[in-house]
């Protein structure tokens, strides 16, 4: 029996049933960000009354703080945060080379000075695969090799080779049936080396693919080529998942190339810093204009920030720095992008996919130049 | 018909009902500090979850941000923070007062700088209580003069006079009779100028009275004899407040002095610095004993974090600086000090309020030198 069942499609995009060991995924699905264990400022009842199917954990930060031995002496990374839906742990590969001058690479791994307390510590492909099975996670990604942008040929070939000889490492170390594998495709904007890339590890038949080094400051035009042209060098039959994304716009253009899964830290950290996702684009909830609008942050939005409080008191907690500020941005701002996969899994369904897609970016033409990341 | 109804006596110690406008306040009480309109950490769904009656606002904090217009435009302040139980506020008298050097007094009023951008304005005993009234709270109280502590006899008896008189204005000025208006009783440690506060005060017929003043530093015991006198020279048929308590031990013998509500940002300082209220005392819960301590913070709490969550995760939470941590520290401290009042009206009605007071602070005996204001 696959795990992984395409229910409808219309053009590349489809909707899906993602069965994991903690529970289903409809995809196209968003994943917010629990770096530290933890969706910042959110809590594990809030992220399910917001319709959050899966939560992504990162091994970096987890085997640094708190470590392997608190959180599998929890009984595992679910009863460690008490969250009992799907969760997908990042390899930490990104973290690692975003180091730079702390860490050293070889042939079978990664050295690396800790950004908390400058200790040394190693990464494999093996052993970032055992820490994932000792934390019991659904979906465990691969040690890659992610490449700054712009880099040379020379080092995204190396890059590319380096991540399909360790996902080969990682595919014989994992042995755990309950924690799912992926593989990541590498090889920047380089269409040659993407086909390269997919070819390497799509051989070794994982669970579910990755898009990865993408969304790290590429113009966007060039991110959707990329995207597009490496989800259609994934098999049909197994999960796609684009890293890093993202924005309302990113992930509705990264559904229409294929892709079913997406992650970023996007909707809690402009929570945090005072952003609001809204239908027709960000709010910076700190300015002026919001003090004295008693509507709520996003009129079609029915997450529980939107009955109960208004721009004015959000502007107000956010410009005081109080914690409430953030959180309940953080709060819209995920439900948002979950509202927004939920309509697009309908709309896939309902055969009125491109109709949805154009209707939604086109309510966002007059603010897209403002989005960041 | 009286808004105050005392249920039950066990030596000084009662419970009683406070009606408001918002409701019913069961007391002992212990009223959360929501600062700049926001519980800190908390939202208005946590409190009530918890059993908080009644909410604590600064009229300070919120003269200066974010202004009369933005609250009083909203509906009022139980609508701006979309909180519709009770609110009692502060008229500021303490946060001016602190500021010592930007700000000069006269017999009128206080005129200050903000301690947010340095602009001028000015306090009086009427502007104090018109704000309160714009803001539809449901307990005012008077714009008093505190005086740090220690003082010499004629700051004290100046500050007790000024006290009075403004508290004469105050009550002249009070118009709305959905905000019940109380008087605060002055007078430092010194048992005549309590005397002398207290007579003027009461004299004035104020729907409460507030024993202000104290809980500034001095020595505990000190702190329970001033409380003890004053609570003795104010009626009996109205409700006391000893204003900026406080701890678990505090609470329990300023209901035996005979006092009826408290507020302190005592449980959620202490909740963003990492520290837990327990039965047993107080926890750091950074500290490498709880890494691995897979118990709740507190076992024999009822509260939703100790149902949920582990003493490890939450230390984790809180050494890695995460928002979480504070937010759920702040509600179980919240939650604990509710109990506790919640306990010590039943022990109250039940007659045996002497034994829950031996019992409740034999148990915090051998941590009380550890706990911190």
């Amino acid at each position: 029996m696959s795990n992984f069942a395409v229910q409808a499609t219309t053009g590349n995009a489809r909707r899906a049933l993602l069965r994991t060991t903690h529970g289903p995924i409809e995809t196209p699905a968003f994943m917010p960000v629990g770096t530290a264990a933890t969706v910042k400022a959110l809590a594990p009842a809030d992220l399910r009354e917001i319709g959050t199917q899966v939560v992504l954990a990162n091994a970096y930060h987890l085997w640094l703080r708190p470590g392997v031995d608190v959180i599998s002496q929890a009984g595992g990374l679910h009863a460690f945060m008490a969250w009992d839906g799907p969760i997908l742990m990042d390899s930490g590969g990104f973290q690692v080379f975003s180091l730079e001058s702390r860490r050293r690479i070889d042939p079978d791994g990664v050295t690396f000075a800790s950004h908390l307390d400058g200790t040394t510590h190693r990464f494999t492909p093996e052993s970032v695969t055992a820490f994932e099975e000792a934390l019991g996670v659904d979906i465990a990604m691969v040690l890659d090799v992610c490449v700054k942008l712009p880099a040379t040929d020379d080092e995204l070939r190396s890059a590319v080779d380096l991540t399909s000889r360790w996902a080969r490492k990682a595919k014989a170390a994992h042995t755990r049936p309950q924690t799912a594998l992926f593989g990541i495709v590498q090889g920047g904007l380089d269409a040659e080396l993407r086909k390269r890339s997919a070819r390497a590890i799509v051989a070794l038949d994982f669970d579910g693919y990755a898009i990865g080094g993408l969304s790290v400051g590429e113009p966007r035009e060039q991110m959707y080529d990329t995207a597009r042209l490496s989800a259609a060098l994934l098999p049909a039959d197994k999960p796609r998942y684009l890293m890093g994304v993202g924005t309302v716009a990113d992930i509705v253009m990264a559904v229409d190339c294929g892709v079913d899964l997406f992650d970023c830290v996007y909707p809690t950290r402009c929570g945090r810093n005072g952003r609001a996702l809204t239908r027709l684009g960000e709010l910076n909830i700190r300015n002026a204009e919001f003090r004295f609008d008693y509507t709520p942050l996003d009129r079609d939005c029915a997450c529980s920030v939107c009955k109960a409080f208004t721009r004015s008191y959000i502007s107000h907690l956010s410009r005081a720095g109080e914690m409430l500020g953030g959180r309940l941005l953080s709060y819209h701002n995920v439900a948002v992008l979950n509202a927004l996969v939920s309509e697009a899994r309908d709309a896939i369904s309902a055969a009125r996919w491109s109709q949805f897609r154009d209707e939604t970016l086109a309510r966002l033409l007059p603010t897209l130049h403002k989005t960041r990341f």
